[in-house]
């Protein structure tokens, strides 16, 4: 089928939520992440997403997220192929960081609601991107809307997300919907879609959304296959579509009964043989050797066509 | 009946979890802010609590948090009447605030475990409590255990407080329950005390608590009523009790069906006569008009004994 038409400021191609490389005294390991990012754009993503839910982002200080993007960009990724999650929970932090991200040139940022008061009205939740959109006030900016209602705990209406569109036609370009419930994104498509573009965070449900006309995935296991994921959301009915959503299935089932940042990392750490790759910030906890034998043992039983080398 | 001995380090009073009054740019209202703590201070309160729940804390950035302590002090409110709520998503914001706080001769800090990621495990949230204390490695640093699971969605379990106090045993002098479950207070009352304090944060459990020697409150209705507040959980077996209990009803009555922390705002707003109490920072609402009309009829049905004024 013919994917229809979508905003032309809505990025294409796979962007992998990346993992957030940590030094021993839990820092960011800045150089490992620019060289995870080249490695990314090098295996053909569209660009790479900071400080995502994956990427551990509200576990880290402005200062340091503003530093470890600057950091990116200093050391070769362009800046129009990033995008920036510049989620916090005080808006006067958001801001800052959707004001810097901005002005260093990024492709986009990526906003949830303000994460701490739960039970928050519609109301509260446009004016919280009202306030940030109306003060960055900047023609530069382009939003995503972030949905992780099981994580952030605030989620987005078809209201808000009407509202916001309605109110900032040029600003808000897409919508990451990592509630990992397909019928719910299905529904966000159909009712936004092509005037924005719905980004699906769960895997399994990429071909469905690449036949509605999503073009695109920022995804988790796209930092270890993002060519698989690529296919998923690209080609959604290339002939081995079913096995690459098998092999989904097999990684997914691979990191089943672990923490999944942790274990993301874990898979990291194999195969690149880092074991700096293991490190996560409190409140996540490692994988010990007891799981990291039992991911080793499951990672080789399925075959490594998926890994970014 | 004799309440047994609490550890000497731990408050003694009520310490209101003061409102944050805002200006018309929702920037923090420095003088209205320092003028409602020595109302609180001069109407008997041991001393006054910032930026918890109740004070929209985490809707303020690390500045804004650092700034308005320094204005407070700086308005001759004691440094040792003060406990700041330090809680942030990311644990180095954290550790800022309670590095500053500490600096400053603060009474002790208020702390969550992180709270943007769910279903982390207690060897994560122990982890989190670790960092920061360690970090801090200060003598002077006097820290209260902050529980309040139905807003952070991350609490603490009884493991993890057996952990922290038999790690910190000079630094952990209590825990404040916010939970609003009786049977969970006083089951954290049964396991730790006296060699810590509990204070529960729901106002009709506080006698029940007071009788089982907790020595002060945390009290969100403390910001209008601290006499009363005071009575319950320092007089718990007063003749008045009944009453005051039905007085505290009766307020958390005429607050029914508004959001909590507008609706206290709006009470401050009425008594005070100043309709900048009515601010609020998104993602919360201000009272719209007919909210603040319906909240003036059920506030003249009820006496007013319990005005700070």
């Amino acid at each position: 089928m013919n994917a229809p038409a979508t905003a032309s400021h809505a990025f294409r191609g796979v962007w992998p939520a990346m993992l957030t490389p940590l030094n021993a005294d839990l820092s960011i390991d800045h150089a490992l992440y620019a060289e995870h990012a080249h490695a990314l754009l090098a295996a053909g993503c569209g660009g790479v997403t900071a400080f995502g839910t994956t990427g551990e982002g509200p576990s880290f200080s402005v200062g340091e997220r503003r530093a470890a993007i600057e950091a990116l960009i200093a050391a070769g990724v362009p800046a129009s192929r990033i995008i920036v999650s510049t989620s916090c929970a005080a808006l006067p932090e958001t801001l800052e960081l959707t004001r810097h991200a901005t002005a260093a040139g990024v492709h986009g940022v990526l906003m949830l609601p303000p994460f701490f008061l739960k039970g928050v009205s519609d109301r509260g939740i446009a004016d919280s991107y009202r306030w940030v959109i109306d003060q960055v006030a900047d023609a530069r900016l382009r939003m995503y809307l972030y949905h992780i209602p099981q994580v952030a705990a605030v989620g987005l209406s078809h209201a808000v997300i009407r509202e916001l569109l309605d109110a900032y036609p040029d600003t808000i370009v897409g919508i990451k919907d990592s509630a990992c419930d397909r019928e719910h994104s299905v529904g966000l498509a159909r009712a936004f879609m092509p005037g924005i573009t719905v980004y699906v965070g769960n895997e399994t449900d990429l071909p469905t959304l690449g036949r509605l006309g999503s073009t695109g995935a920022i995804s988790g296991l796209a930092n270890f296959c993002p060519r698989l994921v690529h296919r998923l959301v690209m080609q959604p009915d290339h002939p081995g579509i079913e096995d690459d959503l098998a092999q989904v299935q097999a990684l997914l089932a691979g990191l089943d009964g672990l923490s999944l940042m942790p274990g993301i990392k874990g898979v990291m750490a194999q195969r690149s043989g880092r074991a700096g790759w293991l490190r996560v910030r409190p409140p996540l906890v490692a994988l010990d050797a007891a799981e990291q034998a039992l991911l080793a043992s499951r990672l080789q039983a399925i075959d490594g066509r998926w890994n970014v080398a």
